[in-house]
């Protein structure tokens, strides 16, 4: 098991905000300072190709499977848009949330325009959503493509996003994605770091990466650079398209104890399993996680032993 | 009759506003959670074309039809820009509104320009409107045309008319249609069910798209991945361009019964008639929709039996 | 003589307003119904090419000129800048006013570049030159190019003012403007209806419309199908370039009598002559469209019988 | 010497801002209703172009130089941006200043992309420094590039800084400069006229143009359109660059008693020659603009006799 | 050593800040009006290209190496972004702060887009965090391109920060970058001195810049024009890339005793050495900038001796 957290709260987070940010990080980790946040913002990113169609299980295909998951499984924290969390969440009122508040679609290529993902929700809607409704919105979310023709306004959004979450002791998780014409290699370990300090210096308290690859080759220990680079603020990478759960949590293993990552956000590598299989990898997710359990410990979770 | 429907207030719409929502929603699906939506916003969206012309009842070319239909006929609710309401509510006061809040013209084609439609009047205005002047305004409409250039000036507008809708105790319905240079083919039935999708995410409480269509037909099937990826949202279908009454009513009969939506949008198809027609259709139109009639039962109330 | 006006009050109006809008559609109209303005906006939109240059009175080349005219004549209102009413308005206090909100020059011409005119000041702004400085300001007016790349930007500052202007009580004037490289015949029939259908959505009380043409020629039964399409939205024609007296005085009563015009806005025709005859003018064109007169009676008032 | 101004005060002047106003043109104008602007605004505009190379007095290249000619010499009013004002006011507490609240450099050409001059400082901040600093701000200055892409902005600006100007008693000029690829001759007498007219529909006191030119030449009568055409909006006249002081004084007497203007705005002329030089030039060009004086009795001010 | 600084308050600063401001000046510039600032801005400007890589000390990988430095060396002020001082703060109580405001990355190359680095944190946020946390936040920074096709922008954006910086009592330091495709020579001597101007007019109390070069070579003295361009304004150079200690040192004393700058902007210079080089090399800046040492007695300190 990773040793407690050891949290130190920002300084923009003030006097009486710190308790609920504390509880808040302590929520969302375990109190191990470990995240495994579960990604179901790709409604809007990847529109309906990760709902529906080969190899994906038909309980996908209504948007309640993220909140059923959600709800089952041992996570840290789900993340989605506000609309759905509006809609779904007086019936899982369990559920600890984390608002994504931009998003876009995957319709304009890189190759036809930069990509620009504007706010859909301020944090303050966030907040009012907690406040008013009872819910547990214990964070917000904002992606920065760096690199982007529309740079400069992605950046001052993340910056105020995690400013005002603070504020509202919320804590932050920025997507930190190089992408655009000007970037040759999004994957490339110098620029992941290179993202990742950025994350940094805007307060974030995660930065969720892509794994970097060198020569093709996606060795754990790439991400140590980025791990450095971020200092206090964690990193986590995403996990991509679905693989098998085997590789999947060798990979994790690996991230966190070569990489030297908090954890991960996985998305569609378990939302596009039915229910049962998709709580069963969270939970093996989670051991890894949070419980510094082994790559076959987890596996056995997964297999339901 | 559909079974009584079974409404969950989204947790955006505060205490004091649950009851108007509640209303509303009755009001507006006559208590079937089904919905007759009369659309009369192509003023702006396509000028003069659908209002004069051959084939076009002389009734057609005053405004004051719009009213007329929608004050003697069979709704769930009447879209149209504020303007048009401020200026002829007073003699239609028992007519239940929905404020259309954005509209573009059609002059300027997507070869041309990836389409923009941006807010005309504020969710604010509407309210003012409804508790002013005391006209039976239900809830608000907005256009994002998913995959254009301006995709995130409409996803950001549109999330935040949802939100606004719901903290006064309106319902939204959003209109989605996927368009501009990136966008292939906008009828692909997998990218309507993402833009239904879409509108989950944004909180809509109705997602209007248009009938996908697969090697160039229709079949109302199709719409089944829609109405599932949109889960609490419901999914309405464009009526589209006028065409014979019964095949009309057969493809409204289907896209409830094969495709699982929750009513249709219809425009041109109902005021492109004259008056007496014009009612007479629309009470057929929610014979189907709110009465689960058969498409011979819908016919007779519209050849006036 | 018309009718008496039957004004409906728009709903966006409020209660403590209604008196003040009432009042000013009253003054504008002289209870006609019918509306002469006197358009005095082109020392922006024409820069000094109306002011000075052959066959233009040298009473022009000073923009008193239409402060004088404003005063001796009988108009119904003279639309201007606000900058030139707050710098004259204390020496003629009498002239009803209505402030034109946003201008452009025509040095862009739409083969560079596609118009767009934007807000120069605010509605606020010509009610407080009412309210605090006493003018009788009773409306303000807009431009709309639809079809322009800009139109959006457009259509939201005209909703915009058409609302708050009626807030304060203030009738609201749009010139409406088909023009961009999309628009193919700026004076088409069908799209100058459509025009002034969009003004009817936009809430406003008037519509400026350029004077359709089919195949080259301008009868004004053409005007027809614009004036049905816009409702109780009342459309006058714009003037344009100077020309003889009586060939324009059978213009406006043609647009009145067969296109089914509420009156015209006149500034060239006007302000090029000199004050004596353009009051004249004035006068003549007021008893046709204000006094249903004849064209012989109005061209002998303006020949100063 | 010119009669007594006869000041109209605008009507935006509110009732506790109408001293202000006035005193305030009574002392840039020195009671005379004429102006004599002293221009130092080129830092910006200009970078250290005008401020150190051949020809100019080493003096120049200190920014204090502009402070200390309008401290020495007999001006009407000293406009430079905000920025200098704070920092070297507290020293020059006398000096009447007017604060030039928008500048661009001079690196991007026209040929490249067509002028944007952008607010650096709101009306409302030289207003504090006038009012908690005690400073002698009497005014404002903005530019606006007629013609440009960027006009719509320009425009705008202007019309909300003479406005805002105005609701505090400040006096306001404006730079007028027709601008961008759409301006084939920037000093064609019409369009300097058309561009002295706009100043006078957006409210202006003074509007600053450049003197027209045709087929090349100069000739001061050509300046008479456009002091007719901005009615009883001032028209003044920039200096441009330094040439010799005889030229230089007739120049302006011509502009002034053939053209119509009531005076200039002068800079690098000015402030390129030694202190007391240019403290000579200043009163030589004051003589002339305030008491009248013809060119002989200015060019013996100038030589300090 | 520098004579005790004379410091004139600009008037921007309210009564009630100035003390604030000239204890914050006096800090800072340790009483003598020369400023040693430790830039440490790089972790966006360059992403972890400065920080990871050959002759970069392991230590630099971690961002809390800045802290280290800025906590026990003895600097004027260190500079970075707010979300990085928010999370280090707490354990760095006594290091002087100065919070850069904005930043880009260096993805998009000139030859691609015109730089544009748009605000992240506004000034208030930056109070704040000084008022509510207690750090000793005593300025803010902020970079110009000039020469941008965005220049309007980030002129506006640091005219308003200088100001609202006074507001509060904060100092204001502006990073006077001319670049873009209008720029031709980034390093021309003329081109910097006219960029240390406009920070002047901005009302800067320091401006960083280049240091200028005249055909490949960077003599000191070439600063000068920029020095005096500048007036009250501080001209403090940036230090570049990582050179040898002996020649930066000689670079610095003559930047300061030959070019007349008020001391130097440093950062990959001080952070790519490992902590306790890094310390020794800032007191060795420090010694030429705030006690006049000479080069040798620096390079002593610098050496440990």
């Amino acid at each position: 098991m990773p040793a407690q957290a050891d949290i130190t709260i920002p300084l923009d987070v003030p006097g009486e905000a710190r308790e609920t940010y504390l509880n808040g990080y302590r929520t969302m980790t375990h109190g191990t300072g470990r995240l495994m946040l579960f990604a179901g913002d790709q409604k809007v990113e990847h529109l309906n190709e990760d709902f529906s169609g080969e190899g994906i299980s038909p309980d996908d295909a209504d948007p309640e499977h993220l909140f059923r998951i959600a709800d089952q499984a041992r996570i840290g924290v789900f993340a989605t848009q506000l609309g759905l969390i509006a809609r779904y969440g007086s019936d899982y009122p369990d559920v600890p949330y984390l608002v994504k508040l931009n998003s876009k679609t995957n319709l304009v290529e890189t190759a036809q325009r930069d990509p620009l993902s504007s706010e859909l929700h301020h944090v303050r809607q966030a907040v009012d959503l907690r406040d008013r409704a009872g819910l547990k919105i214990l964070g917000v979310g904002y992606t920065v493509y760096l690199g982007s023709d529309y740079e400069a306004v992605m950046l001052y959004q993340a910056a105020q996003i995690v400013h005002r979450a603070h504020q509202h002791g919320l804590l932050s998780v920025l997507w930190m994605y190089p992408r655009g014409r000007a970037v040759k290699d999004e994957k490339d370990p110098h620029l992941i770091a290179g993202a990742a300090g950025v994350a940094a210096t805007l307060g974030a308290d995660f930065a969720k990466v892509n794994p970097p690859k060198k020569g093709g080759s996606a060795d754990a220990s790439l991400l140590r650079e980025a791990t450095l680079a971020a200092g206090r603020t964690k990193v986590v990478c995403a996990g991509g398209a679905t693989m098998d759960a085997a590789g999947f949590l060798q990979q994790l293993y690996d991230q966190i104890h070569s990489g030297g990552t908090a954890g991960n956000a996985t998305g569609r590598n378990v939302h596009q399993r039915d229910l049962d299989e998709a709580v069963r990898l969270c939970n093996a997710i989670s051991a890894i996680t949070l419980d510094d359990a082994g790559v076959d410990e987890a596996l056995k979770i997964y297999q339901g032993a």
